[in-house]
């Protein structure tokens, strides 16, 4: 049962520049994105009580950080001031004055920097909520009525897709055996999938370890970089499989090929049986994505992490071009939009794998997953959650995995809270991590 | 015949946020954007010589351009001491090493607020260029060979569409009959539209005198701004149309509907026989669109102010969902993007009407209609460049119409140099026009 809130004034939203030089180890690399430095553009909505305050970001590789930055400080005069109760009573109303601001709007619409910076602020005001509500964030949207979550969704330019009425109807028949998956899901988790080992950056010897300890730790599914040369993802995948068995495996080509070519590779590469092709080309090719799906099945197509929004999604699904949808809250404009992800991915039938890794992006998908486990898809079919193991260390409510299943935090708020040192050590360019060595 | 360039050393890239309080009268105003403060953010490439420095700049409507300020700062030491004559050698390259680089793309890719900075920056290496031939930016590109021309585009993620050789082959056959279509452009100029009579906050008088006095000088075609209210627009639409006669006439609806929505409406006003909708519902919506324009016809579906990247266009011309392409080079990135898309256009058969208006796009769309007449589509078949009669008084070498027609620049460049004097007067939030009156 959720609280009546009282009334708390947000008071100030401040903006921080978080890096962490992550290319000097080659953890991250992959054929598009060679040397990334894991970074987040951090959000924080200070309010008249100094013990409650939300806490997002987006995520960005490295320069250009300090733009997703500078645009929660553009869009911080639309939140101060304001009542948490006020926001919540209509979070679509809110989620629109933000993405729909007259003038900022022209710099998407709904894609790029401000849209990323929209993400940080909105996941900060979910984490407020969902503190002041005193609990996870998968449970407090879980406890929402049907009513709620349709009221946080933006139907704008869905309505030949899916309706108002329809997710209202896909909430209530997903009611039916939610306290059965609920126990479910306290008892085993979530399962999860494991990006680590296969890094472009990773030599064989690397990867080959590193694999071998996630299997003694209970892992069952894998993902390999591919792309750079195809005699190379071969020898990988060969490598990859002799370790694994018969256990999912996915492969992650980073948007490098054409969509000709996609097919080409990704069928040359079909004897290793992968589960998915993710980012074979442009995350805006939704019919290049369908042109591949078509021709590389039973290989799924994966895609998420790039598309940029509800509008872009609706037409990969409504072409068919998406076999596994792979949204990702720091991207899209916040929970409010990933809602509306997981709504038309149920309706359409497609499997949500979100997108996670970087900085702090496990710590949010996995309430996303549950929730919609719970009550949106009420499946556990065909959906794992992406894992990379860097970057926990830094946040307050680190996730917790258990043989291979993310573990649902029980800490109020959306496990989005970095700790204040690390927000103080990795701030660019002045915090310590940085005075040593500039970045490159 | 091109110059032998000399070695031109870039220096130093400075930006500047210039805003204009153009919501004050309501010039602009339309249904998703009621109060615009058109604005540039706007980049300068100085070099070893003081006289030549190349201008460029993106558009926004306000709030957030300060945010575009900042990326042409972020992408500044991707050109800084590099060389005109070997980024001219290489322009395709030049291109790739802003829209590509390996941490900044993460925020688009190739969308939002870093691809607008890129189009500024781009841009301004084109006026560069031009003025350093001593040609205008539109008899340069005629005068580049068609493996120049190819040379400068990224056919990255178009190999579907679009191939090298295709490209190459279209431009070679386009030179038949170039010489006579100069001619005709030197003496004629090049077809316009008039949008400054419809703007959705004047009033049925000022509508009126503005057309009539448009009529007097000459203009034969006009665009009204609908979708506030279908009786608003049917009393708007019949005044206009009892102006102009038998004259096209077109609607802009920037977005405002759902796709079903959108057919409704426009049947609504299909007795006023518009040659186009512009716009009916989200920029991102290929294939929204695509049922539009089915559901239309003959009425055809224009968009493209919003329209991202060449991937977004490829897949609006592949998929038969625009009628008009209406590019803008300070949304795609630049001129080398606008390359792309010109291309794909001609050999998809799309008439090119581009986008402008706003701060400075009328002065540089010209450049661009005028090459793709000499040298890529060779027509004016359904061509028209959009005008709107704002702040060309703040440009070094303005737009000159004459009856309803662009003239030529004879001016070396790309049209795109602001006066130091609007510069500085009208500099946010310190400028001038700023001092007197804050912005809302």
């Amino acid at each position: 049962m959720l609280r009546e809130l009282e009334k708390l004034r947000i008071t100030e939203v401040t903006a921080s520049d978080v890096r962490f030089p992550t290319s000097r180890d080659q953890s991250g690399s992959d054929a598009m994105n060679p040397s990334p430095d894991y970074s987040a553009a951090y959000a924080t909505l200070h309010t008249e009580r100094p013990e409650l305050s939300g806490h997002g970001f987006t995520f960005t590789i490295g320069r250009g950080n300090e733009l997703c930055t500078a645009a929660i400080r553009s869009l911080a005069p639309l939140l101060v001031g304001k009542d948490l109760r006020e926001l919540v009573a209509d979070l679509g109303g809110f989620w629109r004055s933000l993405a729909g601001d007259s003038q900022l709007r022209w710099l998407g619409p709904e894609k790029g920097v401000i849209h990323l910076a929209t993400a940080a602020v909105v996941n900060a005001l979910w984490d407020l909520y969902a503190k002041a509500q005193g609990l996870p964030l998968w449970k407090l949207l879980a406890e929402l009525s049907p009513e709620a979550v349709v009221a946080a969704v933006d139907f704008r330019y869905l309505g030949d897709a899916l309706t108002r009425e329809e997710a209202l109807e896909l909430l209530r028949r997903s009611r039916a055996g939610r306290e059965e998956r609920e126990r479910h899901l306290l008892a085993e988790g979530y399962p999860a999938y494991n990006t680590s080992v296969g890094w472009s950056g990773y030599s064989d010897d690397q990867v080959r370890q590193l694999t071998r300890q996630a299997l003694r730790e209970g892992w069952g599914a894998f993902k390999l970089k591919v792309g750079r040369s195809l005699e190379e993802d071969r020898r990988r995948a060969a490598l990859l499989r002799g370790e694994i068995g018969d256990a999912p495996l996915m492969f992650d080509a980073n948007q490098v090929w054409e969509v000709d070519e996609a097919i080409a590779y990704v069928r040359a590469l079909a004897d290793f049986q992968p589960l998915w092709i993710e980012e074979p080309t442009s995350p805006d090719d939704i019919l290049g994505h369908r042109k591949i799906a078509e021709a590389v099945r039973p290989i799924g197509v994966a895609s998420g992490e790039h598309v940029h929004n509800r509008v872009m999604f609706k037409q990969f699904f409504e072409a068919g071009a998406l076999d596994f949808c792979q949204l990702d809250p720091a991207r899209l404009g916040g929970v409010n939009e990933a809602l509306a992800v997981l709504l038309m991915a149920a309706k359409f039938g497609v499997p949500v794998c979100p997108h996670a890794g970087g900085v702090g992006l496990c710590e949010y998908v996995q309430h996303l997953s549950m929730f919609d486990y719970l009550a949106v898809s009420g499946s556990l079919e065909g959906r794992r959650v992406e894992y990379v193991g860097h970057l926990h260390q830094h946040f307050l409510d680190p996730v917790v995995i258990r043989r291979g299943c993310y573990q649902p935090p029980s800490r109020p708020g959306f496990s989005s809270e970095m700790r204040p040192e690390s927000l103080s050590s990795y701030a660019f360019p002045d915090g310590a991590a940085w005075q040593g060595k500039p970045p490159a």
